[in-house]
């Protein structure tokens, strides 16, 4: 199809393309059952959007002279002719080929989410998600908790609340991170959604398009997908055994103009590794003399099973840079979807408004549920419980690799946090390997899903929390069947030396 | 100052301005305490962006090359000379100053919302927030219900859920909207955090820069806050005695490529008009002629004392264009942020995704309630206790203006939702007026506050559910009397004519 465009007229793009392709059908140049190009060849053809060239199909097809479905192709309508002389153009009702012009069909692979959503099919070992055990769930103290906060305050917490936070809860939250080392005013603090919701206001008030951003590469698979958006700039740091590796930030500081770091400190995730104190430092000098703040994530900081206990950044922050991410879903509240955000004042305002537009304000019977859990000191026996039983889970998954996975794989023992990353010998692909896994009834987490540059496939996270201790140990042992099975189809020189715990993998 | 940028080289602006800045205080051209120019007023005469000169002197700042602040302006550091000839550039901790390169100050005027915050001061009479009444909230029926929930599944209601919503909510919806005339399958329908965030959601899946968004003027402030991003185009229609204006409906979308309509057919707020069945047909009929989805937020639409019950617009959908908002924060429930939204699967599964990215899933606790509430049957007590109740204070409100207003302002009476249109004599602000009445302890939400293009000012939205009847009587008296005074002042040409109840304000 010959289509000329002329970006100098006063006429869209696309009412250009729409125009051109109407005369030709009058024409006759395009008659009925004629294909047209498929929109994306198209588009890369005359140099615009996808969308632009959707739009002008969908005002077609709109007006009758087109149809076709997704996969199919597009064809001239076999009444194209008749509509074309016979009165005004006709509308058709909605249909899918409508919804293409606003919705580009996504190229992102979600067939591992589906894997892993395997999860909650009946008997099967699900090592896919870093959730909480059944075994630890408060329920009886949140039905005591809720009981006393509605007998207390009930019509006030049925009422729009403020988007800043419960205030019985700020202040609880005060109290309790002093304890931990942060002393903030309260107008420091914001009550929010949950940490992913916290990620999404960073992004949609620090980051604008042409900015860079860094993080660590593996990292959370919400958080990149919050920050891969149009025109942001996200860059990788690789993890080593002490964490985000720092001389690969300090280059990429460097080399950029960086809006924003992303770090997880501690038992990040998915590789489980934590920076040391004198890496904290110097994570926290390079931030300051590029003049970068640095989103802290430390959603697993409080379930530290051995080793010393390590400030977060937050604590070590002398700049005022340092935005804190935290929440209590990982001890047992996922379900109440509520987190909160450390920082500067100005930072805070910002993400306060942002929030109000967000959502209003975050939900009320989840705050008051924690700030019961708080005054009570309930909060604190229940990260004691949660820290004993998964100490015990990471025991026996531990004890389970060793028997079972000691000459197919290498993993390190993490000191905190609810998975351990395995990596596997070179040619075995983590994804390939959930298929075969998942038909034997356990599933995983494979490293493609947390890699947003240089994807590796040989690896991959094992989260400990959510199976019986029976789980680990028979789950673990179908894996280690599986793996020399496909070790075995191996050529001789990909063949792993034996290996075991404790490795450093980077 | 004399800076001369080029684009051309691989330099980024912000480092060619702050570079040539540097020069000139090394050169002595400019020396200790000379005043930089304004960022706003370089940003403009270099034709950049105002963060590219922020940026710029952020780094200066950052080097202790300059110093000053919001407000104050900007210098030369004294110290300037003796950095630049000791050594490396010296680094100070972070203050308000660096955020500005975030954070360009904030030109929208919150002084309203300020004001409207009075409502929380012991005695003042608020008609200001359409907020639910005290006498109604469900305490202890919300404390039945989640005693119930957490008994029957409390550990899952604990646990992560679904960006698709707690799933016997959703079949509950279901039943729900098919009684109401909304047949749908349950891929048709999306729990939220309430409809604030169905309407971020929307803006996020639905519009891109370049786009021409059309909406009722004046509206829901917390819609067009949504939507009045950078780069889309938000056009207002008028609203008349029928609702939007549909002539003038028509000629935007004649004259303009529009993506996404925002409606709000019933009780729209603030004027609290309905469109009746003609005019949503008329509606549906010239979204559907131009392919133009409409967005329906019906939160009040249960809240009808009076006259005929109309179908929301998606009970009156052929074409699949319509996507449905609700809520039942109008009814007890604000404190729970859980909404919903009901379009075609399509658009459904984008909104999804943007929601996991969101806040991964909306609060399990708030959902439970709602479903608890459903199943029993409580629900619709509720909003029949609701309409009681609220249909007595819209009489006691239109009856306090008859007896304090009719000689100083028009109204006109509204069949259902939560507050009275009040249109005052030319020549009054009510914004102004609000000032004044706070001071003798009565709060309202003035015109402008709802106004995204032509702000009018002579008019005020009383919200009637939550003062008593005796602060009805009493804060409508107060109105009057500051009326009568204001009107008093103005020249006499301004003086209304008496005017009285259901009068047609457009």
């Amino acid at each position: 199809m010959l289509i000329t465009l002329d970006p100098s007229l006063h006429k869209p793009l696309y009412v250009q393309i729409h125009d051109q392709l109407r005369e030709r059908i009058i024409s006759g140049a395009l008659a009925a059952g004629d294909r047209l190009e498929p929109t994306r060849e198209l588009a890369k053809r005359l140099g615009v959007h996808r969308t632009t060239v959707s739009n002008a199909y969908a005002d077609l097809h709109a007006e009758g002279l087109i149809q076709g479905t997704v996969g199919r192709g597009t064809f001239v309508s076999p009444l194209a002719a008749e509509l074309l002389t016979s009165g005004p153009p006709r509308r058709r009702p909605i249909n899918d080929f409508y919804w293409d012009s606003f919705f580009p069909p996504d190229s992102q692979d979600d067939s591992l989410s589906r894997l892993m959503a395997s999860a909650s099919e009946p008997g099967m070992i699900s090592f896919a998600a870093t959730h909480g055990s059944p075994e630890l769930s408060p329920v009886d103290l949140v039905r005591r908790a809720l009981d006393a906060a509605l007998r207390r305050e009930g019509a006030k917490l049925l009422q729009y609340g403020s988007s800043d936070g419960y205030p019985p809860l700020k202040r609880y939250l005060q109290a309790r991170l002093e304890r931990d080392g942060i002393a903030v005013d309260l107008d420091e603090l914001l009550i929010t959604s949950g940490c992913q919701q916290s990620l999404d206001l960073l992004h949609r008030t620090l980051v604008a398009p042409g900015d860079v951003v860094v993080c660590e590469n593996p990292t959370y698979t919400g958080r990149w997908h919050v920050f891969e958006s149009p025109g942001i700039r996200l860059l990788g740091v690789p993890v080593g055994a002490e964490g985000m590796d720092l001389d690969s930030l300090e280059a990429l500081l460097s080399q950029n103009k960086v809006k924003l770091i992303l770090a997880s400190p501690t038992f990040q995730n998915p590789t489980g590794r934590t920076m040391p104190l004198a890496a904290r430092q110097r994570l926290l000098e390079l931030a300051t003399r590029a003049q970068v703040p640095i989103a802290e994530d430390d959603i697993y900081g409080a379930l530290r099973y051995r080793g010393r206990e390590l400030p977060p950044l937050k604590a070590l922050d002398t700049s005022g840079l340092v935005i804190h991410l935290n929440s209590f879903s990982k001890v047992g509240f996922a379900g109440l979807r509520v987190g909160y955000v450390v920082a500067s004042r100005r930072v805070i305002e910002r993400l306060r408004e942002a929030k109000q537009q967000a959502d209003l304000h975050t939900n009320l019977l989840g705050q008051a549920v924690l700030e019961e859990f708080g005054r009570r000191g309930w909060l604190d026996k229940l990260i004691r419980r949660a820290k004993y039983l998964y100490s015990h889970k990471l025991d026996v998954l531990c004890r389970s690799a060793e028997q079972f996975l000691h000459s197919v794989a290498k993993w390190d023992i993490p000191e905190g946090g609810m998975s351990i990353w395995v990596e596997l010998p070179a040619g075995l692909d983590a994804g390939e390997l959930l298929v075969k896994a998942r038909d034997r009834g356990v599933i995983f987490a494979p490293a493609r899903y947390f890699y947003f540059q240089n994807p590796h496939h040989n690896a991959f996270r094992l989260c400990f929390t959510t199976p019986t201790d029976e789980q680990i140990e028979k789950g673990v042992r179908i894996l280690g069947e599986l793996l020399k099975e496909e070790i075995s189809k191996l050529p001789p020189g990909r063949k792993p030396a034996p290996a075991g715990s404790g490795v450093a993998l980077v």
